[in-house]
C-alpha cells in the first residue's frame, strides 16, 4: 500500500454592507464594489434575480437598476433581463426557479468571473445563491437582503439550499457571497409580520453569545415593535456582527457536529412543516427559543426569573409563543422534529440550551416528557397573558 | 454607510491510497480508514454507487462488498441496497442518475457524517460526487476510481460536474473527497483504449510540469502500450502526486483565471463534442497536446525536435493525432472551442503553451491561422507514420 496526502486551506473574504437606496444615482456603493472586484482590463455581466414581493412595493427597481448601470456599468454590463421569482419558501419548492436561474446563466453568458445579484427575502437568495453555486462551479454571487430575518442571519452566511420532496434544505451547498449590501430602505415596506420575525434571530443570538445584546433589545423592545428605523438597523448590525464571528471563529462549512447557532431551530423547523409553511421562520423560531428556554429552566439549567424575562420580550415585540400544534396531541410530531434535525445535520445529536442568559451549551439528549412539560408551560403563559393584557407591557 | 468585514479559511485534508483487491478479505484498508473518518460512539452509513461498466467485467463485486462489511462494519452500517448506474459520459447527460442517487440517500437516511462510496471511472466518479457534494449540503464522499484516467486525474482531485443541456460539467462544485482509494486491479480489465487514455493526462503534466516524468514516461513508453502493470502503477502515482501538488499549490477552487493543468482541453474539449464522445476524453486530450504543442513550436517557442518527441511518444503510446474533425473544414468549429473555453472559465482567455519540455507558460490569445497550421502539420506528420510505420517504433 502507498498513500500520497492532499491538504490545503481556502481564503474566503467577503464584506457585508449597510447602505439605503441602493440604486440611488448619487450612491456609489455598488459601482466603487465592483471596481475592486472585477479583474483589471475585464468586463463583467451582471444578471438580476428579483423577488417577486419585492417588486410590488418597489415597482420602479428594474428602471433604477437599470439605469444605474447606464451610469456606472463601465466594469459591468447589465444582461438584458432580469429573472423575477416569487418570494417566501414556495420559491425553495419548485425546481423550476433553479432551472430558470441556470439557463438565464448559460444564456448571458455568466461565467465563473461574472455576477448574480439577487434581491430578496431569505427564500430567494437561498435559492438563487444555490443557483449560482452550481453553475460552472459557482458564478459570483451578491446577496441584496430585503427582509430584517435576512439581513442580520440567513442572508450574510455561507449557506445556500432549495427544499426536495418536502425536505427543508435537502439539496444546497456552503459557497460564501463575495459580498452582501444590506439596503434598509427595503425594511419600510415590510409587512408587521415580516418586520418582527426576522428580529428572533438576534433574540437567538443574543442569548446564546451575548447578555448585553439580549438587555439592548429589553431596553429597546418597544421602540422595535413600533418600528423604529434607528433601533433596526442597530439590531440589524450587531446581530449581523455575532453571525459573522461565529462563522469565522468555528467551523463554517459545519464539517463537526456542533451547531449552537441552531438555537430553537429543531422545533422551529418543525413547526413549519407542521403549519404548512404558515408560521413565518422568525415567528416558528421564537416559539423553539421560548420551548427550549423553558426546557432550560425545568432542566434546572436556568432560573424562571430568566424565562420569564425572555418570554415578557418576546411578547413585548409581539410574538405568539403558543402555537396550537406546540402543545395539542401534536407534539408527538413535535418531538419527531429532533430525529429529522439530527439527520439532516447527521453526527450525534446535539441540541443548544442555555447555561445563563447570553450563554448557550450543547447536550446531545432531550427528555420528551419535559419538552411536553415545557409546551405546557407555554400554554400556561400564554393563557395567563390573555387573562390579563397588561402583563405584557 | 457600514461595512462589517467577514473572512475566514477552511481547510481540506485527504489521503490517496494504492492498494489491490480493495474489499478482499484480507485487506483491512477500508476498516482502518473508516475508523479514522468515523467519530467516537457512532455508526455511520455507508451508501455505494457502483458503474455498471465495471460490474460487467467484476460481476462479484456487490457479494465482495457486502462480505466485507459484514466482516468490517462495526463502525458503518452498509444500506440495503447499491445503486448500479451506466459507465461513460451518457451518465452525465441525464440528470435521473443524480436524483437516483439524491434520492437514495434521502431514503437510507445518509446524513453528512455517513458515507457515500462511488466506485467506477471519471464520469460516473464526476456524476456520483455531485449528487454527494449538493445532498444535506455536502454528505462525505469516497472515491473508488477503477481507470487510469481517473486514478491518475479526475478521480483524484476537488471537482464534480455533470453536463447539462449538452454542455459539459455546466453544473458543478468544487467540493474534495475524504478520501480516495486506488485499486490497481481494476486496471486489470481495462479495454486497450481505456488503458491508453489515461496515459494522456500523464503526458500532459509532465510536458508542464516535470521534464525528468517525460523521460521517463519515454523510456516506458513500450512497456505501458504492453500493458505492464508496475510501469502503469509507477505513472499513476508520480501523475496523482504532481496533480496533488498543483492543487494544493495554487488555486484548488480556481478563483483566478490560471488553468495550466488544462493544457491541450480546450480543443480536446470541443473535439469530444463534435465527434458526439466517440473519442474519449484521454484521446481527445492526447491530440489537444499534439496540437498545443505543434502550436508552440510555430509560435517559436519549442523546437522542433521537441515537438517530435513528443509526437513520437503519443504514437509508441498507440494514440491517433490526427482526427479527420481537426483538419477538415471543420477547423473552423474547432477554433470556437476557444471561446466556450473562456467562457465556461470566465475571465480572460487563458491558454497553456510550452515553452520548454517540463515548462507549460500561459498565453492570453492564440493565433487562429496558426492553429490550422498546426492541424496540417500534424495530419503530414500522421500521414507520414502510415506511409513508414517503422518510425513511430
Amino acid at each position: 500500500m502507498f498513500v500520497l496526502e492532499q491538504s490545503f486551506e481556502v481564503s474566503y473574504r467577503y464584506k457585508v454592507f449597510f447602505t439605503a437606496h441602493l440604486f440611488a444615482r448619487d450612491n456609489e456603493l455598488l459601482a466603487c464594489l465592483f471596481g475592486s472586484l472585477v479583474e483589471p482590463d475585464y468586463v463583467a455581466k451582471a444578471l438580476f434575480v428579483l423577488d417577486e414581493g419585492v417588486l410590488a412595493c418597489h415597482p420602479d427597481l428594474p428602471r433604477q437598476i437599470s439605469e444605474y448601470f447606464k451610469a456606472y456599468g463601465d466594469k459591468v454590463r447589465l444582461a438584458p433581463e432580469m429573472i423575477v421569482v416569487p418570494g417566501g419558501e414556495a420559491v425553495k419548492n419548485d425546481p423550476v426557479h433553479v432551472e430558470k436561474i441556470v439557463d438565464a446563466i448559460d444564456r448571458h453568458g455568466i461565467d465563473r468571473h461574472s455576477y448574480l445579484l439577487a434581491v430578496g427575502g431569505g427564500a430567494v437568495l437561498d435559492m438563487a445563491g444555490y443557483a449560482a453555486a452550481i453553475s460552472h462551479r459557482g458564478v459570483r454571487h451578491i446577496r441584496i437582503p430585503t427582509t430584517v430575518l435576512s439581513q442580520n442571519d440567513s442572508g450574510i452566511g455561507v449557506k445556500n439550499s432549495v427544499n426536495y420532496r418536502g425536505k427543508k434544505n435537502f439539496l444546497g451547498t456552503f459557497v460564501p457571497p463575495v459580498a452582501v449590501i444590506n439596503d434598509s430602505h427595503f425594511l419600510t415596506t415590510l409587512s408587521a409580520r415580516d418586520w418582527r420575525s426576522g428580529i428572533a434571530e438576534a433574540v437567538k443570538v443574543a442569548l446564546i453569545k451575548d447578555l448585553s445584546f439580549f438587555e439592548w433589545i429589553e431596553a429597546n423592545g418597544h421602540a422595535l415593535a413600533d418600528r423604529s428605523a434607528a433601533a433596526m438597523e442597530h439590531l440589524i448590525i450587531k446581530c449581523a456582527d455575532l453571525h459573522l464571528r461565529h462563522i469565522r471563529g468555528g467551523d463554517p462549512f459545519e464539517f463537526g457536529s456542533a451547531r449552537p447557532l441552531d438555537f430553537g431551530h429543531w422545533a422551529a423547523h418543525k413547526l413549519e412543516y407542521l403549519t404548512g409553511f404558515g408560521l413565518r421562520h422568525g415567528e416558528a423560531v421564537a416559539i423553539g427559543i421560548a420551548l427550549d428556554s423553558v426546557y432550560s429552566f425545568k432542566k434546572g439549567l436556568i432560573r424562571e426569573e430568566d424565562v420569564e424575562r425572555i418570554l415578557r420580550l418576546f411578547s413585548t415585540l409581539g410574538f405568539e409563543l403558543c402555537h396550537e400544534r406546540l402543545w395539542e396531541r401534536e407534539s408527538f410530531y413535535l418531538k419527531e422534529g429532533l430525529t429529522e434535525f439530527r439527520e439532516h445535520l447527521g453526527g450525534k445529536l446535539t441540541i443548544t440550551l442555555l447555561e445563563a442568559l447570553g450563554k448557550g451549551m450543547e447536550v446531545h439528549e432531550m427528555d420528551e416528557r419535559l419538552i411536553e412539560a415545557s409546551a405546557i408551560y407555554l400554554k400556561n403563559y400564554e393563557e395567563s397573558l390573555h387573562l390579563s393584557p397588561s402583563a405584557s407591557a
